[in-house]
Parts: C-alpha cells; structure tokens; sequence
C-alpha cells in the first residue's frame, strides 16, 4: 500500500513514504537485514556519545522467543503485532555511563537511533511500528531488564501487508491517509507562536 | 570533511556519512532548505500521533534574533555554533494534547523528529549538531515558551567546514573518528546480556 505523506514539498522519499503498518507481510526479513538495522541505530548521535539505547530482538524463525515478546505488547496491539516477523524491545538506560548522573535526553537519544533504524528499513523494504502500549513490568521480568535501565518502546518489523488482512476496524485505520498539525503550528521564530517567515 | 562511521556493514550512506560537526563554512542555507528540515520533522511518527514537537528558528540572515538564539546556548558551545548559519531550539509538549495526561514519550518523538530532520539535511548536504548544552530558563524566558513545553535541545545546521576554522582543542575533536559502543554490547536476544545469533 502507498500511503504517502500529503505534502507538496519535495521531502526525501523515505520520509514522504514512510507510514506505521499493523498490516505485514508473510514474509521473514532476512537475518542480515535485521543487523542492519540495528547497525544503523547504534550510529547514531547521542548526549555525551552515551549510547544510551539496547534492543531485545525477537524473530519469527524462534517462535518461543517471538511468543515470548509479543507476550510483553498490550493486547490491543498484539493482535496485529503478531503477523510482524520481526520484534523489538527498546529499553534506555536512566542514567550516564560515565557520571551515574540522570541522563534527561536518553529518550531523546533512543528516539534519534529509531530515527536510523526507521531510514535504514525504508531503504531496504521495511516498515516499522513503533508501540508506547507495552507491558513493561511483564518486560522487564521476562527479559531481567535491570532497575536503571527504562523499557520504553516495543516495535513491529517487517514487510508491510494489504489493509485487507486486518479486521475491518484496523484495516480502516490503515487506509486512513496520514494526517499532520500545518507546519504554522509547529515553528516559530521571535517569539513563542510567532510565525517563521520563510 | 569525510568522517564516515567504521562499519563494514552496506548501512545507508546517509547515516553512514553524518556527523555532528562543529565547524560551519561561512555559506548560508536557503529559506526553502530549512523549511524541508521542518517539514521532515514533521512527518515523523508520534504516541497517538500527538506530534509533541515545536521548533524555534534563528537564521543569520537577521542578526539580531541569530544572536538572541545564540545567547541561549552555554558558553562552550556559543564558542562554535555562532558559525553556524540557522540555529534551532527544540521544544516538546509536557503533555498530550487530547488527554491533558503527562506525555512520557515527548522526547522519544522529538528524536525520532530530529532523525528525519538529520536525513533531510544530509540529503541536502547540510549538517547538524544537536546540544544538551543550553541554557533552558534563558530560551524559555527570551522566547515566552510556555511552562507546559519542555525545552529539550538546541540546533546548529549549516554546511560542515574545515576543522582549521576551530580553536586547536576542538578541531583535534572534529577530526577523531567517531567512535560506537559494538553491537554485541546493545543488542541482545532472550534475555538481558544475552547475545543475539544472528
């Protein structure tokens, strides 16, 4: 399905294209495709180059591990997580490596390596999910995530599939063109709501 | 300056290539170019697509609100982003917009933001260097931003120069290599430190 972003603007094509499926694919995504994701990721910028994000992967090719994350996901979301053939838990460390103090942008910073990961999988054919509705005490149990570390996101990977394999209510939604606040809202120049003029 | 990322592995040349420079060349970004890093932004994905992010934007091509931008910043980075042609402070909404509840993924989507915002500029040839290093009350009190806003990072986009245009001591840092964590160290598969066979 294309379901491009609705802008007159020539922004690169991995951004104008790229969407959040719940619809995949019965396709497996090759090991070596999943590395490269991940590789992309762990270029990423980061505050102090802390490298504050990790990944708990989860394939389809080990149907007990994929079970086993896709256990950790809300119900809502595992009823169309578990056509994805490929998982991910995101988990950001809370504090600096090297001071032990609070690290406030390592969100931020997991949020840059998805912004990598995200590129890298519109290169290759792959789109992602990324999910706030997660388990995360289930997570952090299953896997023995430590205290200081917080799981914040679990992702869907793969292919994406025809709306029409969801169940009506969610294939709607995945039909439904991708909608933005205008650009007025969000960008200012002077002062707090005062316009940019380009 | 090249500074390609130390991967043997075909990741995209995009994420390949990029770095967060600190030497600008004295070349001015066209008004269109940094309306396509916002529009890139602007298309990322978001909780409950809630899109939590909000940008100011200084250009030097009026003086006076590049220096007001730049009085934000701490002093070490004043020293080399006043180069640097458009400045940015990046703001994220302390909570969703429907529900009023607290946002705890504001800043996990401005990331993911600023990873399409960091495609579109390399895209374009352009570079940037996000910084933890500002001065928050200063932008929120010199710009007005609401106490309901986070202000996260600060901006600065150009075209990467010469590390000779630094002072000795960064432009020693300039030229490091960029240096990453190995995968096996964030990546891992049933269990917490466990390795993923890929």
């Amino acid at each position: 399905m294309d379901k491009p972003a609705n802008t007159d603007l020539p922004i690169h094509p991995l951004i104008r294209g790229r969407y959040s499926p719940r619809a995949f694919a019965d396709k497996a995504v090759a090991a070596g495709d999943v590395t490269l994701l991940l590789e992309a990721a762990r270029w990423a910028a980061s505050c102090f180059n802390d490298q504050p994000w990790r990944f708990l992967v989860a394939t389809r090719e080990r149907p007990e591990g994929h079970a086993k994350m896709l256990g950790c996901l809300v119900e809502s979301n595992q009823r169309w997580a578990s056509a994805a053939p490929v998982l991910l838990l995101c988990v950001a460390a809370r504090n600096f490596e090297r001071s032990g103090k609070a690290n406030a942008h390592a969100r931020h910073d997991l949020g840059l390596a998805m912004g990598n990961l995200s590129l890298q999988a519109g290169a290759l054919g792959l789109s992602l999910h990324i999910m706030a509705g997660i388990d995360r005490e289930a997570a952090r149990a299953a896997y023995g995530i430590p205290e200081d570390f917080d799981v914040v996101t679990g992702v869907a990977v793969g292919y994406a599939g025809a709306p029409d394999s969801l169940p009506a209510e969610l294939a709607e939604r995945e039909r439904a063109p991708r909608s933005r606040k205008p650009l007025e809202e969000l960008v200012f120049a002077d002062a707090w709501g005062e316009p940019r003029r380009a």
